[in-house]
């Protein structure tokens, strides 16, 4: 095995990382219910993951478990994984850089994925936050979310998603899924907030704009 | 008298049940001036409510008085009783599964009951947080919200809202009241807050749609 | 002297209600910059006030003054009083059952006033949160908010008000001035307060009507 | 050296400063991923910025560096300068009178600044809230927050703000970068936070009428 991409993290740091990411979007109001799922990359073969079910805002280590990414995505998956842990793997698998992903449910995001799902993508420019994605300089450029359908075989959307990459422009760290929420990643838990923050902020500026559309 | 379809509480265990369902809501802005009850079954006969008055973002103790269903149903009820007693008892002795019921004031649940009283009900259908409510495996599908006339004989709403629950189509865990604010229910505290929590996030996407509408 | 029609506070009491008032808006984002004002009687002759300037939001001791109400409405005025002293004054010279006086900027409150000056009030229909008003037991009948004109003249407002008040249809705790805020009262800093917070949701409610108008 | 026209501050009082106007915009969620910048002029030479990255909403002691003006923006720059400190420099350079400088991302004041940059300016009128920029004594008037086209490079962007003061009409203690967020200042940190916050409200006003327009 060649060394990775990335810093990795024991066991227990990618459990606080994992805690952190969820609890912080808990604040935000963006994981209603039992909304969202969060994660931090182990090593190459494995990540820490929140569990099905609870209010990810109050998760405890006692809600994060660690998943094998092959075991998982190939096997019949943890006992306890979110339905969603196989869109979370799949973008570990694909990406060896990728070292934390979140998944949550910003009202902006959740209308406009389901309003611009028949282009596929959400084309964003000329806003200054646009920098705050990784390789981005200027606000003169424009950035892509890319849109999926929902789908309840999330192995078969996180392949999708897989195979739509070839196709991405630009620099990608989220993608949304119609009607349901956005998943953002990045190196670490820092920039995958960092990333998520971003979208989000861009999605309300949007939504803003749509009203008088 | 037969075991219940539900746990059981303790005096002490559903006045905290009912003390944390409201001073959560208070958090979300959801109870302004003195709106909102809520409530946790005790057992087959008794349950815990908010009484009367004051910021149920704030509630105490001294604030939740323990209600005989029947008593107060049928009879005169208790002095310090919500005019909103009715509803929950209703709730309570119609379905023995239900062991807490929220009654709170989000902004999108009041301006839609109003909205949608003619029709009588609001569907939901294409977003995931669907899923949230109990029964519920799937956004593929459509989840509806009965919708109600307000009307200040809360004993007389309480038995339309009872003679209307033969007609419901799925998972039916909450109504609206026109102009008034939604109730929302469940096996214990913790359902009845994810339950109201979901719906009230549905309310956001659907009250967000319709300005463009 | 009669006795008065609401019991006499203290001057440490009544500092101690204009801070909580004051801080609870400051919370609720509602005195932004150095917005609002907030004041409770003292006894028949006097009130405690926030002074002119600074955050209301987290006004102390020091930034409440005890205004005598005659002295200060027919002659200079405390040297540290708020521009807005008068408006307070006024009303509880002119009605001695009102205990504490609120003002603050919520947005819906400062877009509608201004929407809405020309018919000098609004109208509230169909709302539960309407019973949160003192004497209001349905939702079924309307209450009037009035709307007057802005004016720097805060003397000469003041008298506007008092010359309106024998035209008040129902029972009316509160009144907007265009392009500014609401002013809403009690018979103490309690029911102040649940009035304000009352008068804010319902105009939220119509803003949100509103923006389909 | 003559005299400044503003009380000089020490090294560690305008680091301070800096962090309580950071930390105040991070509770306002006006700073998203790492926008924002906040300074503080410690003399005519020097003033105090936070650094380049990081959530400006938990920015610490080490995440704030003395930068000095001259050097600054005439030569190659501070290593850990975010590359909008020019503009920060560029008005201390300007208006020796000029103590602090807030720049933020709140929601209303982008969309805004985009939506106007064509008429280079936000004219604000009828409101109360104007009375809050210094300078202002009635709600009569307008004030005018002029609007410029964003630029990567910002000292020229700095130069183009610096030629533009001649033309501005009235008392202006902000402005907009098209896109990218606002700017605001005073003679001290209280100041500037009080026109930042006024500002803010009067754009979230002005958006919500244009959300009918």
């Amino acid at each position: 095995m060649t060394a990775p991409a990335f810093p990795a993290l024991t066991e227990p740091a990618a459990i606080e990382a994992v805690i952190g990411l969820a609890r912080w979007c808990g604040a935000k109001g963006w994981v209603p219910a039992t909304a969202g799922n969060f994660s931090a990359r182990i090593d190459l073969a494995r990540a820490a993951c929140t569990a099905t079910g609870g209010d990810k805002g109050a998760v405890t280590e006692a809600g994060v478990i660690v998943l094998d990414i092959a075991e998982t995505l190939d096997g019949p998956g943890h006992p306890r994984m979110s339905a969603e842990g196989p869109l979370h793997l799949q973008l570990y698998r694909d990406d060896p850089s990728i070292g934390a992903v979140a998944h949550a449910h910003p009202l902006s995001a959740v209308v406009l994925s389901r309003r611009h799902l028949e282009a596929g993508k959400i084309v964003i420019e000329g806003w200054e936050m646009q920098k705050a994605i990784r390789g981005v300089t200027t606000h003169e450029g424009s950035i892509e979310i890319p849109v999926f359908a929902n789908d309840q075989d999330t192995r078969a959307l996180g392949l999708r998603v897989s195979q739509a990459r070839a196709s991405w422009n630009g620099p990608v760290f989220g993608y949304l899924i119609a009607g349901h929420g956005i998943y953002a990643w990045g190196k670490d838990a820092f920039e995958a907030r960092r990333h998520l923050e971003a979208y989000a902020h861009l999605l309300d500026l949007i939504l803003e704009e749509e009203r008088r559309a």
